[in-house]
């Protein structure tokens, strides 16, 4: 019998080909085991809304009155909200043609795109073109649209670190192109060696790959690591002289842990360094309200800004933008928001002030306890989180582990993250589903779990660990102790 | 030298092939025109709040609670908001792990999905799975994920009604498909003849294309026409004939402008039929809060519904749709709304029953004004709106007009639609955006304009196109008067 379009195997192989760890098979099962009434601590996804985080008062307030306009003419309005709340939100109902309601600009509302601009202005020194930049839904959407015009076929190929946030395999297998993968060095801290990446380019191109983009993830996802500037410029110039455009990955700009690795923009390192580099290297960045003290995952907000891309082809990628109408219009709102938040002498500066700073210095108080947590374990080692929301620890699975796993049909680590789930109710992500080196083994979970319940997950993972390791390790607890 | 990624030469080429008319040349002229200080009536694009129609109170209450939460605990939040919003904010909180800033399950919230679910229920009398409803960031990312489960290449093809909304059009280039056209029949009201479906499907096998799927918009756009049962029927019967998947877009089932062309779902016919129709033949259904009297295009809710599609392709489509991590909150609340308005006895109950009424009635009153200023031009042709936003007179332009077009570079409809642009600032689409007959034009415009303000636009519309006859055409005024 003849298939019909959307049976099983009549589908788009691209498709059925691509994997995404992140809601994977772990995901599933943690997601039945609570549907049976078990708790679940997810953090297999950087969602801190979903772990407790509070939103930040003031731009849930500004976007509370866009949603109700007819608030503002409430004269009862000022008792639920602050002046500066109600003035922001009239200037950014101004910025709209029809409020909320109304398809935007498909690359974005121009007044919001202004302030992405001046932003970027703030944080490089560099001018900043708001016709450059495209706001979006969610960071993920941006870098699937640049994905889309770079591939063309299985003959493209694009750098990803590995290990790498899923987005990229999962978007460059549906997109139906090769992922050259380049190895971050677990022993330098996750640092990048440009040597190693000449080799993945002079192996891809050996196997008749033409490589035509790079992503960079910084700070690093799942690994947490901030690249010096340094290594950015080697990066760059590396771009420059194999033609690559450099998709950098910068969502986690804002959440930084250690004063010694400040983050900086590829576009500032561009920038500084000058002809014939400045002028020539194609650059797409990508932000998100998604990520920093905001965790707006759920309002689906974004921006990327293009650097080099030819006129012509910015035109291109607005009108594929412009077959999904536009991006949702109150994500663009909180984006204005972040780029523009309360300044001193504001109503709304101390309070928000209080709030962000809140998160921040809880998120790296908890990238310390959980650190230190995973390498109180004898076969766990794990780097610092200097930035991003993750912990990507290092299991060491003994050759019984490896065993059992393939006894049940699982990669080692698979099996290993589906037990501590079992046990402990901790969703993590296995690190075979961010690339790891052979043999291996890794899982990411995120630093997001209320700070209060930090000791306890801790203490539950080690406790799992250690009877994980006594059952499947008889040396365990004796020749290592 | 050689090309970067993102130089115009080396871009993925079906970006550069696939066309948008409602955002092209005439949207992006108008635009110049805008900035240039002309006033600018946009009929380009079915976005009824941008031009003046005003939110519903209620949904926008709710999510204004849902978004600024706190207000929940505040003493004063009577003074602003009914029992009623403050209720349902508190019940679409429930549904929520983490609020609004929480990516949601990638499907969309489970509780949003039964209430759509029991919504499909009421209105079709037939069961409804919420694991076979997936939300969407709109109808339209809904439509590109199904298409990119059924394009593998250029050898598939989608049947798509011409004239047609170029989202179809548009994403199966983007995709790499084939467009296999069939013709609605414009002395017919713009039905659909099964025959010369039948022939679309022999042609394209002919050029050794294998026909996957086919694509129905009811109401249509830009057609307004409603399709009846009986023809829903021979579609339905024609799918199954040729296992057809039939997406069937139905994204102004509320805009229905003559009652004795209700609108009746695809589904609710299917089931009618019974086995082994109602069993077999694949369908996707897609609706959203960008239409009907909501018009909260803005917002990027949608929703598709599957019915007999595979668990297996089910959790594939899943899949694809985690990548994006999950469509935004916001949208999933109103369309949680959308599906379970106010009902009888709630205090908001009458205001929602007046303004959604009035918004309907006023949108019935433009079809007709739209129809009848169109059909009061000699040259001018155009069927009664049935259904949907949207109003397409065919123009019988005179051969000196299509030779001024041809000395310009145009397409004759193009040409007339810009000179109607530059004259009375009204930004139409050209049929040829939407394909039409060889010979035969047509211009697209929305009936949103405000009712006051229709008159003078048909006027002026008048106006423009008499002169316009009168430069190109001798005769005309004097022949044909
Ligand atoms: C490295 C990285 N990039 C992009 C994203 C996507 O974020 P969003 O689509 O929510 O903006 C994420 C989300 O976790 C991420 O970790
Ligand atoms: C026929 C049709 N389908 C789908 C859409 C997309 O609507 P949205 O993506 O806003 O839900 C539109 C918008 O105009 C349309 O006319």
């Amino acid at each position: 019998m003849a298939l019909k379009a959307l049976d099983y195997d009549s589908l788009n192989e691209n498709v059925k080909k691509c994997q995404y760890a992140v809601r994977g098979e772990l995901y599933l099962r943690a997601s039945e085991l609570q549907k049976e009434g078990k708790k679940i601590i997810f953090t297999n996804v950087g969602n801190p809304h979903a772990l407790g985080q509070k939103p930040l008062t003031f731009p849930r307030q500004v976007v509370a009155l866009c949603q109700a306009p007819f608030l503002l003419d409430d004269p009862n309005v000022g008792m639920l909200f602050p002046a500066d709340a109600i003035a922001r939100a009239k200037h950014y109902l101004s910025l709209t043609s029809g409020g909320l309601g109304a398809y935007s600009d498909s690359r974005g509302l121009p007044g919001v795109r202004k302030e992405v601009a001046e932003f970027i202005e703030r944080r490089d020194g560099y001018p900043s073109d708001p016709e450059l930049i495209f706001l979006t839904d969610g960071a993920s959407k941006g870098v699937m649209q640049i994905l889309n015009c770079v591939i063309r076929g299985d003959g493209d190929g694009i750098l990803v670190p590995v290990p790498q946030y899923p987005l990229y395999s999962a978007t460059i297998s549906l997109l139906g192109g090769s992922l050259v993968p380049y190895y971050l060095d677990e022993s330098e801290n996750w640092g990048l060696d440009v040597n190693n990446l000449r080799q993945s380019v002079a192996q891809a191109r050996s196997q008749g790959i033409s490589v035509r983009a790079m992503v960079i993830i910084n700070p690093g996802n799942p690994t947490g690591q901030c690249l010096s500037e340094a290594n950015l410029r080697e990066i760059l110039r590396f771009c420059y002289n194999e033609k690559l455009v450099l998709l950098g990955d910068e969502v986690y700009q804002q959440n930084i842990y250690q004063d010694e690795r400040p983050f900086i923009s590829s576009k500032k390192v561009l920038m500084d360094m000058g002809s014939p580099f400045s002028k020539e290297v194609q650059l797409v960045s990508f932000h998100t309200v998604s990520k920093g003290y905001w965790g707006e995952c759920g309002q689906r907000g974004g921006y990327f800004e293009m650097t080099n891309i030819p006129p012509r082809v910015v035109e291109e990628i607005y009108k594929v933008a412009s077959i999904a109408l536009s991006p949702n219009v109150s994500a663009q709102i909180f984006m204005g928001l972040m780029v523009s938040p309360p300044k001193p002498g504001d109503i709304s500066y101390d309070q928000f002030i209080r709030e962000s700073k809140g998160i921040l210095e809880s998120l790296r108080r908890r990238a310390k306890i959980m650190t230190d947590g995973f390498n109180s374990c004898k076969n766990v080692v794990c780097n610092f989180t200097e930035g991003a929301m993750y912990s990507f620890p290092q299991i060491r699975l003994p050759p019984g582990a490896i065993q059992a796993a393939k006894q049940a049909g699982k990669v080692p680590d698979v099996f290993y993250c589906l037990k501590l789930l079992e046990a402990t109710g901790i969703s993590t992500v296995p690190g075979s589903g961010f690339g790891q080196k052979e043999g291996v083994f890794h899982l990411r979970t995120t630093i997001l779990p209320a700070e209060e319940e930090m000791p306890e997950i801790m203490d539950s993972f080690k406790k799992f660990n250690d009877k994980f390791m006594t059952q499947y390790d008889n040396n365990f607890g004796y020749s290592r102790m």
